[in-house]
C-alpha cells in the first residue's frame, strides 16, 4: 500500500468511530493544515485540524453522509461525498494529502451547490462554538 | 496513456485556446453532464456543457487561472486551480470523468471559499446571458 492507501484506511476507520478527537489526533500530522469550504485562510496545526474534523463529524452525524467516488494518486486522494441536512443536498470533496507515513498533512473541503455552502457554514459555526463552550463534548 | 491522460492532454490544449466552443464540442461526449458549483441540478448534453465551459473560459480569461495539482486515477481526474477575479481569491476543482476514448463524460466544478462561490455565480450568470444575446460571440 502507498501512503495514501495506508492513510485512507485509517481515515475511514476514524470516521466510522464518529471522528473522535483522540482518534483524529492519532492520524493527523503535527503541522497539518485544514482548508474550509467557507473561509480562505487555512487553519494551521494538529489541534485546529482535529477541532474542525471533530465538528464536521457532529454536523454530518445524521446526514446519510456517503462517499461516492475516490481518486487516489501517489500521496493524494480526493473523496467525493453526498449528504443531506434539513432537506439540503450536500455534494462535496475531501482532498487529503498524506505524508510518507500515511499521516494527514493537508485536508481541504469544498462543497456545492451554494445552498449547501451556506447551510454548512451555519452548522459548523454553531458546532465549533458549542465545542468551545463544552470542551469535554468536543 | 490511459483515457484520463489522453483526455487531459486535449483539455489542456482546448483551455490554452480559450475554451472555444468548436474546440470544446470536439472533446465532449454527446451525453455529457456539467455540474456547476452553484446549482444542484446537472446540465445535460454536449450543447449545455459546451455553453457552460465556454462561459467559464470568458469569466476566467484575465484571472491568472492556474492549475495547482492534479490527481489522476483510471478514467477520472481532479484538477485543482487558483484564480483571482476583482480581488476575490478563487480556489476550485474540476473533477472530470472521461469515457474510454478520452472524451469528457462528466465535468463537475466546486469552489471555495464562500466569497468565490458568490462571485462566480454572478459572473457566470452574466456571461451565459451575454452569450445567449450574442450567440456568435459564445
Amino acid at each position: 500500500m502507498n501512503p495514501a492507501q495506508t492513510g485512507l484506511k485509517k481515515w475511514h476507520k476514524v470516521m466510522e468511530g464518529g471522528n473522535a478527537p483522540a482518534a483524529l489526533a492519532a492520524i493527523i500530522a503535527e503541522d497539518a493544515a485544514f482548508h474550509s469550504p467557507v473561509v480562505h485562510t487555512p487553519q494551521q496545526g494538529r489541534a485546529l485540524v482535529v477541532a474542525y474534523l471533530a465538528a464536521a463529524g457532529q454536523v454530518f452525524a445524521d446526514s446519510q453522509f456517503t462517499y461516492q467516488r475516490e481518486i487516489v494518486d501517489g500521496n493524494q486522494a480526493m473523496l467525493e461525498f453526498t449528504a443531506e441536512i434539513d432537506g439540503v443536498h450536500i455534494n462535496g470533496v475531501d482532498i487529503i494529502q498524506f505524508d510518507d507515513g500515511g499521516m494527514i498533512k493537508d485536508f481541504k473541503v469544498m462543497v456545492r451547490p451554494l445552498k449547501a455552502v451556506n447551510k454548512l457554514w451555519k452548522m459548523m459555526a454553531a458546532q465549533l462554538q458549542a465545542a468551545q463552550a463544552h470542551p469535554s463534548k468536543a
